[in-house]
């Protein structure tokens, strides 16, 4: 038990910006902490791994928290914090980091393979993303 | 270890229809792969899979995706795809795929036994649904 | 594996009353089926968890939920219901629930300890809450 790999798989449907910054963390804290990641975008997160999306920044702000919102963004930066992207492309330079995009999102939203940023590595099934989690922590964000 | 069910467990707490779509494709793909599938609808999920609720489809779309929100619906139309809880009823045929109401949700929203959709197998209480979840991948939606 | 500890842990990034009523309920139904509960509140759920948040009851409603939101505030009231960290500070009872504050979430938001409400155990790194979570349910709420 001790041996087992560890493992963060992360379901990333939200294409707001304070959840895209959580996920930024994770993947970074994550990876820096030795787990092997995995991410499947999909809904409205598929948006944002377009090479159209990523320049997009910030993504909107939830409108739950239009009040809070923005001053996390200057908070942000002030701090120079690394935009969300950044940070998984960062962390691929680990190897630990695969990200997958949903091939049934891809119908539905009518996005194709040449439209994704480079940092996605491969377009898969929902199911084949679930084989991927088994066994580890899984997040749907 | 490998001879271990595969299992997907998911706790609905969001009634709008993005992530309702979300749900239709992750039971089916799921099914379709040899998963055992579990759902709870509560929250605001729960207004979803009463008799009435299934009647009224679409379902809201979330305020944070108002541009792209409707050019999803409209492509869903064009590609005659099924709606979400038809995608549940149909996976529900392989015997595999288990539905309940949280009672907790039933009492605070008001919903009785009766007024819950068919394909709605049984009311339980949350902490008997993580049994059920355990050892297996277990999203909150 | 019939004795191993039954363990729920819960990422809380959601600020909104009804994410934060199903909080209230997985946390004490689980500590009442004898789950150990761990709790990450982080994103727009920090500013839930100060001493000025709790003051703030009701949380705000989502805005997808605008018509149900309100009535169901009004049946929570009508059943005397507990507000939710009401019940959080009541599990805690049974010794079996831990309450963390993200650290990067500190950082951004410019919330400092002494900040937190009494039932905040302690300020962690998301990785180390990664660990503790390892074989139990994990909940992104």
């Amino acid at each position: 038990m001790s041996e087992q790999k560890k493992k963060l798989s992360i379901i990333m449907f939200s294409g707001t910006i304070e959840k895209l910054i959580s996920l930024g963390i994770f993947v970074s804290s994550a990876t820096a902490a030795g787990y092997e990641v995995n991410l499947l975008f999909l809904g409205m997160a598929l948006l944002n791994v377009t090479k159209k999306g990523i320049k997009k920044q910030p993504a909107p702000i939830d409108k739950n928290y239009e009040k809070s919102g923005p001053i996390l963004m200057k908070r942000l930066q002030e701090l120079k914090y690394p935009v969300w992207y950044q940070q998984i492309e960062e962390a691929k330079k680990t190897g630990k980091v695969k990200v997958f995009a949903c091939n049934k999102a891809m119908e539905l939203s009518g996005i194709k393979k040449e439209d994704l940023a480079d940092f996605v590595d491969d377009v898969i099934e929902p199911e084949a993303f679930f084989n991927i989690a088994e066994g580890g922590i899984t997040l749907f964000i």
